[in-house]
């Protein structure tokens, strides 16, 4: 029995007892080609013994490659499992979002077939058995199993209910290496349309479900006990760039509060992943706003910070997504401060447009890049290879009531500081379109462009967000297009398709994008 | 007093009688650079007789380019006004969709500055201020003013409500020359977050609001009668392309019934706009499918042969765009039997994500073109040249139940009947994204995408939609952009971007997409 309570105590359905198994005995369920589905979210409440187990026996074996299974997680989970399984040839398809060098590798080279959605879509598209028609076996991280066979979550609600809509079988972790979290989750499986119900969430901390997603007991084959803690890692500290966009926005909120677009105490704030988020809620705590919400997908550590503050009242979101060191350890010492505030949503309820809209969420997040018409990339690097996924980005940024994307103006090459900018001509790759966004954000500026006609939005992507060192080079690019396309009456959106990528080819060519001019010849060999 | 009734009949605010005024009375009230919004919505219920007025006091006086508007209306108005206003040069500002080949030409020579936007998104942001913080002149056509001022629609409801959130002034235009829409209306104002109320509908026919837009009646300067009709097109009739994507979005309904994802009566359908969207609508009027329901943003000649068919149950959308011949005669002799069964809702209402993921709507739209990855442009030809906009495709594709675009194949060019192919191997430019798409469709197939990679997606999409000519071409350009990034480990979804638009370069040069190969020499010049 472990500090936080016995399996005995959190199995209080006391017939399931007779179910416990060691990782190592559910290795024999598990056969190559099936579909797998986890419970897990940006590493926060994933299973991780039986998944480890899994990885063991097929090291010790050389199974590599002849145990590939289809994963199916709401979204990344740590990398001692999916990473892991990357390098043992594991994976086939994976859905709808990763992290790790190694799967990343498998995905880029061609060995795992990754697909991303939107993570609202993900989840009820996999309950609806757009993704495969069952799941061979889910593997659920829990806190708990109620008396009438709930699965009481742990860090993160993910796509748990949609998973047991359509498993065939269910393994239980019982994670007793931690606190409990019962309490904090709000469970709800969405009815599939014409049956759907509203989601009546009028404020961050509304509850519309249960503790607990209901299970079919018949369905567990194994109770297994963990004890392993969720890997989340820690984020850089805050950086001048990182420092400076967060004072953009800052400046921008307290604009809107004066012009009376919005009110005092802001809106629900949804707040990416990666590092300017995070500064983003750091710039936050320290600002001059009160009594705040968030509405968000994940809850990185910044926002204990902005707990502490005093001026967050409440949040909502799919994980809470820590890190391991000093996160989980600073949340768990001082339970009582955070637990009541907190509320964990699945995915399909988190992400979900309407209470976004209803709500009207004020939407940040990171792209790899976005374009002079507000066009943005956030997972192919180069166009074509994927970093990290989607993410909930387009169901934020498509819903919120202010749409704004962040990033540093340029990034370093390995022969040129300032070898890309991450403001170009025109995105290699799209993700989130003109039509979604209504501010972008650099270190340089901030271009608030609700209203604007596209060469207007250019214009003022260029003065406002580009780096000096590329602004010359980028309002050529933009005199020239506008000249060429509006003489032939074709200049709506000026581009210009035998150049728009030049700054990308000199990239993979010459190591920077701070091409010498914008002569190109070109022969089409017709 | 026309067979309709009388303006004092319709007019039921007996005091507005005094404010009656002629339309040539109303040109007054107008100066250079105001914002105006007007009511309409797809050639139906948009004013007419002020903005002709108005024109002809600009042609009459040769005051073209020196009386300039910015007009926000809900999506296109009738050619007669806005179209003739672009002629005249009496538009600076356009959102966020038009029709009509002057204004179109304005707008891609560069002197109308347009922007689109997803129709949902537009509704709210611009009664949020986020276009202009006020509307100097609302122009509304009604089909009466009750006794305590509320607005009655005419044949659809647009952007009536923002415009009065915002509006300074109110001009009004009864429509006499038809009868009047009364009691067909379900309006409703959406309160700003974080006051905004759930929107409660289950089905088509469920009503949230009431039957008139309620309006200060102090703002209102002018009543102006008008026997104006609306001046939609008809469409062509059913082609064999047309004819075959039908069947083949029938046959997917029928293999989705069996395999239990859709209901027997399938689930509400959206249809978009143009010819092939009304030969889908044909094709369900002699389709199995019965107790249908459409939950739409406008309705088309077709779907009264759908009702007529006895398989439509009910139906909702923004407005009745029918056409002045055969569809609105037809429509009003035959009043009782359709307007029971129509709901005509609020832009912010019709194509919010709210109620449409609710239902589950079955959303088919037609682009421009697609490519191999599935994504879709719906706006730019050629990536640069405007046609109508993006409309509400967006707010359905991405929240639809299922999300379905459909294109003939290839189109003709003047010297190559295949010059045009609309599935390319990278949309010059993108409205729509590879993770909003479900299902595309050509006459030559249709592609199930739903839980396919990227490189699974460009396979089935080749093999089932690009045409013969095309098929060896794009499979050509797909086998060398995966050897040659797959090698480099940068394949996800594989491109080259010194080729990608080479089939595009070609049709500016040489008149066809059909290039004889994938050779191209480049000299960057740096
Ligand atoms: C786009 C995203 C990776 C940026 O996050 P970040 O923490 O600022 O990212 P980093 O600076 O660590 O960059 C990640 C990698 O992308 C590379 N990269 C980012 N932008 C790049 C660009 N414009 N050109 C080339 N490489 C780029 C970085 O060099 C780094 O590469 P490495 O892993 O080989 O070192 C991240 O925000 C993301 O995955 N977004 C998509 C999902 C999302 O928005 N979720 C939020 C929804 S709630
Ligand atoms: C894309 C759209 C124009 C297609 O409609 P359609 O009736 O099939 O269009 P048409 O065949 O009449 O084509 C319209 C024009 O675009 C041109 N065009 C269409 N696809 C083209 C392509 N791939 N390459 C070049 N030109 C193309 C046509 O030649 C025609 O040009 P013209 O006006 O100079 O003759 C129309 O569906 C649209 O505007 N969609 C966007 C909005 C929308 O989807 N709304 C529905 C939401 S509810």
């Amino acid at each position: 029995m472990s500090e936080f309570g016995s399996l005995e105590s959190r199995v209080r359905r006391k017939a399931l007892l007779d179910k416990v198994k060691s990782p190592e005995e559910c290795v024999e369920f598990f056969k190559d080609g099936m579909d797998l589905g986890w419970s897990g979210f940006t590493p926060a409440g994933y299973p991780k013994a039986v998944p480890i187990a899994l990885a063991d026996h097929v090291e010790k074996n050389n199974l590599q490659g002849k145990m590939k299974f289809n994963l199916f997680i709401g979204a990344s989970v740590g990398a001692e499992t999916e990473d892991r399984w990357a390098t043992l040839d594991m994976i086939d398809r994976r859905w709808p979002y990763q992290t790790g060098k190694n799967i990343a590798k498998g995905i880029n080279e061609g060995r795992i077939r990754m697909g991303d959605k939107h993570l609202s879509l993900f989840a009820q598209d996999l309950g609806y058995g757009f993704y495969t028609p069952k799941i061979d076996i889910a593997i659920i991280e829990v806190s708990a199993i109620t008396e009438d066979c709930g699965l009481v979550p742990t860090s993160s609600c993910g796509v748990i209910g949609e998973i047991l809509m359509i498993a065939d079988k269910v393994i239980i972790e019982v994670n007793t290496g931690q606190p409990s979290f019962e309490g904090m989750h709000d469970c709800l499986i969405p009815q599939t349309p014409p049956n759907r119900q509203p989601f009546l969430i009028s404020s961050s901390n509304d509850r519309i479900g249960t503790s607990a997603f209901p299970c079919d007991p018949d369905k567990i084959i194994a109770v297994v006990e963990s004890k392993h803690r969720d890997k989340g890692r820690a984020f850089a500290d805050m950086d001048a760039t990182s420092e400076a966009i967060a004072g953009h926005i800052m400046q921008f909120f307290g604009d809107e509060v004066k012009a009376g677009r919005l009110p005092e105490n802001l809106l629900p704030l949804q707040s990416g992943v990666g590092s300017i988020a995070n500064a983003v809620v750091g710039g936050l705590a320290q600002g001059p706003f009160k009594n705040l919400t968030v509405f968000t997908e994940v809850l990185q550590d910044t926002m204990l910070d902005l707990f502490d503050s005093g001026k967050l009242d409440a949040a909502s979101a799919c994980s809470l997504s820590l890190s391991e060191e000093p996160g989980f350890p600073r949340f768990f010492e001082n339970w009582d401060k955070y637990a009541d505030k907190i509320v964990l949503r699945p995915l399909s309820i988190s992400n979900a447009p309407e209470p976004i809209r209803r709500l009207g969420c004020i939407a940040m997040n990171t792209p790899v890049e976005f374009d002079m018409y507000a066009h943005a990339n956030s997972t192919l690097v180069g166009g074509t290879r994927m970093i990290n996924g989607l993410g909930g980005s387009g169901d934020f940024l498509r819903n919120g009531y202010l749409k704004i994307m962040h990033s540093p103006s340029v990034r370093p090459t390995k022969t040129d500081p300032y070898g890309i900018t991450c403001v170009v001509p025109k995105a290699p790759h799209i993700d989130h379109t003109e039509h979604d966004l209504d501010v972008v954000v650099t270190e340089q500026g901030l271009a608030d462009l609700r209203g604007l006609a596209p060469k207007d939005r250019a214009q003022t992507i260029i003065d406002k967000c580009v780096h000096p060192e590329y602004k010359p080079i980028i309002q050529e690019y933009f005199d020239m297009a506008k000249k060429e396309t509006l003489a032939k009456g074709i200049g709506h959106e000026p581009q210009l398709f035998d150049r728009c990528f030049k700054m990308q080819q000199n990239l993979a060519q010459n190591g920077t994008m701070r091409i010498k001019n914008w002569d190109i010849n070109i022969d089409l060999c017709e």
